[in-house]
């Protein structure tokens, strides 16, 4: 292969890749969406604000998932917690509010 | 609304959650194999590793995404930074390989 065909290649791959990033950020939109109702459920009904079994249950079914994915279960892991920090920043906003 | 419906939503929620988890798992493995596509071809054809102009159009599309999916840009931001910084290990580790 021609390096002109390996650029041909690359851009192709970076067109697919910002697609991916529009499902990523929508599905996140959608994912905190959901996460803020979830917040402000807990506190009008005064539900547990943490769930330790479903946390564990999400983590052992993340790590299935991933393996089917071929993705690195410990990136998958890093991903959780970092999306989870961000879901507890926004109850904290969420409750400093009512 | 009685705690015994408050209790069914939050389950409705979760469950739309772990749905989304899985388009965000499968995305990202599918996000992940093109990026080990890129950095092999990178490598191969001696192409630039990084490309700041290309950095910059999908930091300012991304920008623009977040606002669309009501997602917080800053968000949005740290998370690209924090795929990124995968991605540079995944090429690290390949570049080792050869």
């Amino acid at each position: 292969m021609q390096e002109d065909q390996a650029e041909k290649i690359l851009k192709k791959h970076r067109e697919s890749i910002d697609r991916l990033d529009a499902i990523l950020v929508y599905t996140l939109g959608e994912r905190f969406k959901l996460t803020q109702e979830v917040g402000i459920l807990k506190a009008k009904y005064n539900l547990p604000p943490s769930d330790l079994a479903r946390e564990e249950r999400q983590v052992a079914r993340l790590d299935k998932l991933s393996k089917c994915a071929d993705l690195d279960p410990e990136f998958t892991k890093k991903f959780l917690n970092f999306i989870i920090r961000e879901v507890i920043q926004h109850h904290q906003i969420q409750r400093n509010k009512q």
